[in-house]
């Protein structure tokens, strides 16, 4: 497998990522260097997708501080706290983002006695939030790799992978360790109108990696899928309800309704930390409608007449009787969820 | 319903078309006084749909003809043998194209003994054409209205509508006689990739009529039915298989899926020159592959990184299981479709 570019690194005085609004023109790495360099990149979407915000708000908080220079340790304390909100909340409604900062602000300030153990006990716990995802990535990559060993031709949806976490992804994870592995395959990456993350994302990260990929129009799978071409599907999610029902990228549930009638297998990729018992079910999960002019344009060119309405659901959600299993680092759950979920749960602690 | 502005109009010594490539951005009407003007129309797909060529095609024998102004009936028979393959097979994959110029050459010369009849007979057996796909259209429109009575949110696929055809359409002219008969309707359009046919065509020819129309991208529409917001699906077809196996634009066959899951009615409408009974089923239907570019690339913008592969099947085949059933001007047609597609044939002298 080629050594694939890393979208997040350290480099000792500022965070190095991959500009993903650029993609896949231009790989340009944008450096880091400030707190506002980093909510700029949070804000515009150079840097997405829940766990890598996790890890990149984690590193920023070092550039926060390193930029004031502080003179004594309760000074440092203050911009941390400020940090919070500043970088913790540059979007409201990444959780990840905020419980990463909040995690490496205490985890650091309780710990550290002057202004270098201060600075070392933030990379450290940084380094730590990116280190458990990436296992997170790998456990989800090792057994879905068992799951997919017979599966030459996979299909995914929009972007779970590398670009997306600290890791090597969720959905895209098994296909990194069967790369790894020299097993043949070829992915079929739907191109996920209507911000083609598919098209764009996926294609990109897995071609630079060395993986074949082809790009699928969203409504050219479901016959890819039934005239016998691909042998399982794996996806990430957004959110999962104690039932199993399962919220991703709008265009998910399509894909699972093709591989029950073609009889593959339909997986799910996701840590348990994207799982919600708070939430009985699906049902409950609110689809957040984003701005139809992501439908009615294409990099400002006009696609619908003037005065026509479009609708632009962000999310799905794909009933938990269509899902064959929730691969997590916790283990491979299956149906009954209720109960495979809950079980998983207490062993990461969070019965 | 307001006043919808006419596909194709004879001028007396023109014919008037929309550009439907300038769709929706510009409703230009072009005026074609020659067949080198009427091959371009077929060829850059100003003109387009299998039924709106054939009439257009037919009309564009009196310009042709016109446009030499012969001296003596076998300069002009001379002429229309011409026009045999210059018009007739300006687009080769287009069969109602060839048909309606054949039918309408042999009719003319059969039955005309001098000039101004021959010119005559022409106009007269080009608007028989036109007449004739308009009455199959309104027949579908009619048999449709009444199984759609009370259906008043419609899914559809593509572009099966005036701008297709020489009438209201086929999956369009049901919402067109619901219209009419001032029923509450709001149609939701997928948007068609990779051309758009959708967000571009069936948006602007309902829009244009008055119809509340709504453009969903194409994987939005699975989740949009399952949460119980469409009564039913109606989509056009390309062509039907002796058992009711019905091909049509790509992304038909997921539709038909998410219907069958949501419990709705999927209708395929087409008149019944699209059954083809020398294929016993739809895997009989050869899918050709259009050129990658289209989904690599939207109005000369690459979408996808270079060196990927992407794959653009041009339809799918909608297993007659998926299908409620098949309205044409035959009547409307249902499982055993083997039967009743036999029975329709019968009933039109195709047997």
């Amino acid at each position: 497998m080629k050594r694939p570019t890393p979208p997040i690194e350290w480099a000792d005085d500022h965070i190095r990522i991959i500009d993903q609004t650029l993609l896949p023109a231009e790989v340009k790495i944008v450096e880091i260097r400030n707190a506002a360099q980093a909510v700029d990149a949070i804000q515009r979407l150079a840097i997405r997708g829940a766990p890598a915000l996790g890890a990149f708000g984690s590193l920023a908080l070092v550039v926060a501080l390193d930029e004031i220079q502080p003179r004594s340790l309760s000074e440092a304390h203050g911009r941390l706290e400020e940090c919070r909100t500043l970088i913790g909340d540059a979007r409201p409604t990444a959780v990840n983002l905020r419980w990463a900062v909040d995690r490496v602000i205490d985890q650091a300030t309780n710990n550290a006695d002057d202004l270098p153990a201060l600075r070392a006990a933030l990379i450290r716990e940084a380094q730590a939030v990116a280190a458990e995802d990436e296992a997170a990535c790998n456990e989800i990559g090792r057994l879905g790799h068992e799951l997919l060993r017979d599966a030459n031709v996979i299909g995914t949806h929009c972007n779970a992978g590398r670009l997306a976490t600290a890791g090597t992804g969720t959905a895209l994870a098994p296909m990194y360790a069967k790369a790894e592995a020299g097993e043949p395959l070829r992915v079929l990456a739907s191109e996920t109108r209507p911000l083609f993350q598919g098209a764009r994302l996926t294609a990109w990260e897995l071609n630079d990696a060395g993986i074949d990929v082809t790009v699928v129009p969203d409504g050219a799978m479901a016959s890819t899928v039934l005239s016998g071409q691909v042998d399982a599907y794996i996806v990430g999610a957004d959110r999962i309800a104690a039932n199993g029902d399962a919220a991703n990228k709008i265009g998910t549930v399509g894909h699972a309704l093709a591989a029950r009638e073609a009889e593959i297998p339909f997986y799910v990729a996701a840590p348990t930390s994207t799982i919600d018992i708070s939430l009985a079910t699906g049902n409950h999960i609110e689809i957040e409608q984003r701005d139809a002019i992501e439908v009615h344009e294409i990099r400002g060119s006009r696609l619908t007449p003037e005065g026509v309405a479009a609708s632009n659901p962000a999310f799905d959600v794909t009933p938990n009787h269509l899902i064959t299993a929730i691969i997590t680092e916790a283990g491979v759950l299956r149906a009954p969820f209720k109960d495979s979920i809950a079980e998983a749960l207490s062993r990461v602690g969070r019965s």
